[in-house]
């Protein structure tokens, strides 16, 4: 196989950054499998023509559908809204299609199962876009754990701290709505430290957990798009009806125990999304916003020069960093899109699923439930309970 | 009044940084009340002796009783081990002797709540070691708050991360054993968490925790003298009692919500003793590691230079600074315990309590037991039951 | 204009930048004008055959001069050996072709003005590839001194510290041979930090430096292809004839003084380009490895919270910003480029010099050659005597 | 010998942190010599009789030479102002007493060959008060150098960025005239780089400099004391006759190269006492403001972890660290001042001369004159030409 023919059903922010990665990777990895960009599928006619042109795909069309029967469609990549994804992944899935979804693979656990199900039961390759994983700082933390570098892991500590809600008067966006968005920062940035932590560290065992709404009312936005959002002065408020912040504390299957925090409330946070693990030979501390950087500490370094060392990982010796640019040279967010569709490429070439795939969406969704229910029922929830 | 004299119980770690503190305040703080050390006193005499002569003081005694009677005592200063701390406390306040203790106030929050009466009873001044609340870098996260710079408060986030038990042949320390140490690093690290929690974000109003002990059987020491301690090859083994690692989660009065860890295993943090808070117009970050420095993060900071300032809290605009040396020059750990005696000092001569005092100790048991509590019945556990 | 119309000589390192860059463009920024990457040329004919098809050129040709002629390319981009672009660029200029050339623009100042007075005769739009000016954070600290929130600048400090050269077994590569590379560290790092004090402080008026070569054999290579090489174990050794390290002192027309420091020898610094600015009402400090972020320090800021802030420029405060991913998601080196480009697709849509131009290249020639003749001459030399 | 009997000349801020070392001494370190705080001297009855009450002298004295002939002082310390320097030296050596002198030793080169000459002639033991090479970090960094574990060093750089003088109204002190100071930042601020050159990588070859002064008029002041002062509005103003900053290059006898700044207008520097090494095997990097942390970066760590370290010397490991708190708990800016002292004690106490001594303050005066005579000149000038 030479080519992978996507068609992908969404067109704003994750488009735009699938988009990207699908173009960048012939040009840095020419050895993969090249995608091609044939269709781009959007319901507003007018925004999806506009984004084939601009992100460059030869294809647009407004009805997901007529996707499915086309035998020059390999992959269908969903990246729409949340809760259209179980219907659309499970007719690709029927219709043979190999799928890359975006997170959360969808509103519910058993939405979620479901989606699973079809997929193993079709035989079709199956991805989940938790592309943080494909930070190569965040791979560098992977090999030290497996190659036993740090150790038996004791701790996981997990913060994704933003701060676009701490004015006031920010207005009542639709992932402030409950019925559209599921949950708040909850779902939006725990999901990806519950999947962080199943990469990193394994399953989890049991949760309990805590959750706030700072500021129960807000005003009504003039629009609903995109990812912020203005109100008219005096606008009428509408109820919040999701967390503004949620906490957990958990343990591990393998001992560990780990703590969790997500929230929109911390001043000055524009998106710190960040852990440390500690284990018995060493620990590794990370944060997104320095995302080419790792910090390593390893128990048997001498005694007099004992420390965290900041490595910069874009040394030959990090997974992708032969693919970009010389030493000590950034790369940003967007590049770990580019890595993950050389996963989903590789995948498809070697007949394996893909990793993260959607049993790690199904595990990450039932990890958010269990906590939501340790919330609601102030206890401690076993993961296996649900 | 022109002299405080002072007569200490305890010589060992503690009792050296109160004494290095009483002998550097008449140097730096000329205007204050001189600290005169007057007794010290241990139940070792050679011991004492040698600290008697080694950090100065007039006199050495082994026996604390004989300085109840003494007319030229007019402060006890107690940091004799802690299972001591109440008959001590006890008895001095009866014979109308200012107290000092150090933290933790007594073993149990019935203990510590028969300090505070007795202490009370007695009308005499009583304070507590809780030093770092006068680290400048922590006075001045206060003043923010205090002056309403950072807002209404909505986390606290803090952590206590040391390593020295990371290695399994660290050997069965008394700080290891319950009978002694009453717990771990719930009880040794949690509690200075929970005292900047109430000092800067108010009481807590509910809690739930988790803890761990990773290391359950740890080679038998060959002397337990000191905070480390060694042991032979091939040494016996006895059970670790305590708790290596503790964590919790919390709702303040105030609303604000909270998560606190306390853990000897973080492999690389030799005593990383850090917060955050966040409010609706700031933030603040502090690290003792780092401890003349305080990030603040500002909201109403121009819109294109945004972020948290790294402030060196040594300019004159800080608490105590102009005491010490210039701008930008470090001070230590050690001045936390001076500025703590210019607290007491002044205290007693404006003839009002200290703060921190016992009611500050009594408040932190209180949440220490809850938590432990909380930890054993899996449930949240409401600070006002205790 | 809606296109514009490409035709690239080169096709290694920055061939693929620029490839990259070009093909962000559309996407990113739909509102400017659409590069069309039409012609790449090079020598080797598999090489740039390959390069075509990988980074997406409609042709490729081995001879540049068939460009000239064509009415289907406006602008010429050449990333070329320094060697050539003389050649290429006065010939471009004659066929009326608007030019883009990579730093540095000439191996001497004489062809550097020799290229500049072609331009400008054929009345064609020049850009010179200073990329770095377009990073986020130093658009942020030019903003912040043209707007005098800095006031009368004092001081400027600048190193470019690089550490691929610390191992002696580094083989001979091209780069260390003075008649293809010109200079060593001095031509390759310290250019970039010219133009950097050219953009931001202004104009230098004096110079005296040193320079040294620390290893002065190395192994023959195998190959002398890339950045980097390999040398056989025994192999044959030659002279380094180029400058490991060279440092100046310099004196700006403002008054501001500067030091300026590059190096291939210091060990831990992969590519460690900065540079610190004071000012009377401020300083900012700029480390390229964390090239999202600008370290700021305000005079005017509230005594008590004075320090350097952390700011990320990702805000939508912050120029190109709002092209990319939302506050808080890091950008890298390429993107750089990309910038360039737009700044180049509007000066020509604006009939306006583009910025930085061949003006800035020659300055910046004109500086790295009077610093060699102070080295030479052991003496501080006049900008304007050259 | 079992005690050291000082008398100390000076009582301003340099007395006073001398006298915080004294007493701090024998409790830290109770195996080294005691020593006593004899007699302190000040020409002002009232200052120096209010300081031997706060610093804890026994006696206090108004004329210096009282000292010399009192058989029981062993030791005399001169902190008072540098253009006394030589003669209290001078006579004291002709004494036969030791001696610990402030930094700068003289105002002159020759004055300080004249002190160190008597000294040597007199047999005493002479120490100099470098007190920034007693960190922990520094005495770590040396170490680094002396066992070859940074291999050849090939690049020395340090700053040290004061802020004090950016204010314009900042009245005309007395360190900002030439007849009293000397110099500016160059002999205030250089002074320490050198020797830290000195120490930790070598002497010097030859060296060329520049210096400024960006505000020649300055108010009178009100008074002339301490290390600030304040003038009234509209003050009269007379002339800086200082520098104001002072930057050279260097080379080592070693081969290495070195750059050096000193500023009093790094807005946002209170004290930024910075340098880093770069060797062939390894490199550090250490900054005053964070005193107890040296970064430490190995050529020879594993390839995917290569990074500098964040090592906070305060474990055991680490020079002095067993004398103060555990590890992880930071020291100040005065602990400096103790560890020269227990150098100067143990010198005594074992008959050899301390280090740094009287030969190192004449190495240092030698650089700054040469550097001094390069700015004036325009010129490289050799160290060994003076």
């Amino acid at each position: 196989m030479d080519e992978l023919n996507i068609g992908m059903v969404g067109y704003k922010f994750m488009g735009k950054a699938h988009s990207n990665a699908y173009r960048a990777l012939p040009m840095f990895f020419p050895d993969r499998v090249k995608p091609t960009m044939k269709v781009i599928c959007g319901r507003n006619e007018e925004g999806v023509s506009v984004a084939a042109k601009d992100f460059g795909w030869k294809e647009y069309t407004t009805d997901w559908k007529t996707l499915l029967s086309r035998d020059d469609i390999d992959v269908i990549d969903i990246n729409a809204p949340s809760n259209v994804h179980k219907e659309i992944a499970v007719a690709s899935a029927n219709a043979g299609k190999h799928l890359y979804c975006e997170k959360p693979l969808a509103l519910t656990l058993q939405d979620s199962r479901d989606m699973l199900a079809a997929a193993e039961q079709a035989g079709i390759k199956h991805m989940i876009g938790f592309n943080y994983r494909f930070t190569p700082a965040i791979m560098l933390a992977k090999k030290l754990i497996e190659d036993g570098r740090l150790g038996d892991i004791r701790h996981f500590r997990a913060w994704f701290l933003q701060d676009w809600l701490t004015d006031p008067h920010f207005p009542l966006a639709w992932r402030l709505q409950k019925e559209i968005a599921g949950s708040g920062a909850h779902g939006d940035l725990n999901a990806h430290l519950i999947d962080l932590a199943h990469f990193l560290v394994g399953d989890l065992k049991e949760v309990i957990g805590m959750s706030e709404t700072f500021i129960t009312e807000r005003p009504l936005p003039d629009d609903t798009g995109g990812l912020s959002g203005t109100s008219k002065k005096n606008a009428a408020t509408g109820p919040v009806t999701v967390d503004d912040a949620a906490l957990f504390l958990a343990r591990f299957e393998n001992g560990a125990i780990g703590s969790f925090e997500a929230t929109r409330f911390a001043a000055g946070h524009r998106s710190t999304n960040s852990f440390e693990i500690n284990g018995s030979k060493g620990s590794v501390i990370f944060d997104f916003e320095r995302m080419n950087e790792l910090q390593v500490y390893l128990t048997d370094d001498q005694a007099d020069v004992q420390g965290f060392r900041r490595v910069m990982a874009t040394d030959p010796a990090h997974a992708y960093s032969d693919a970009w640019w010389p030493a000590g040279h950034p790369i940003g967010y967007e590049h770990t899109f580019t890595h993950a569709f050389v996963e989903l490429a590789d995948a498809i070439r070697e007949d394996r699923q893909p990793v993260p795939n959607f049993k790690d969406g199904v595990k990450c969704q039932q990890v958010l439930e269990a906590v939501e229910l340790s919330i609601e029922e102030r206890r401690w929830v076993q993961i296996s309970s649900l």
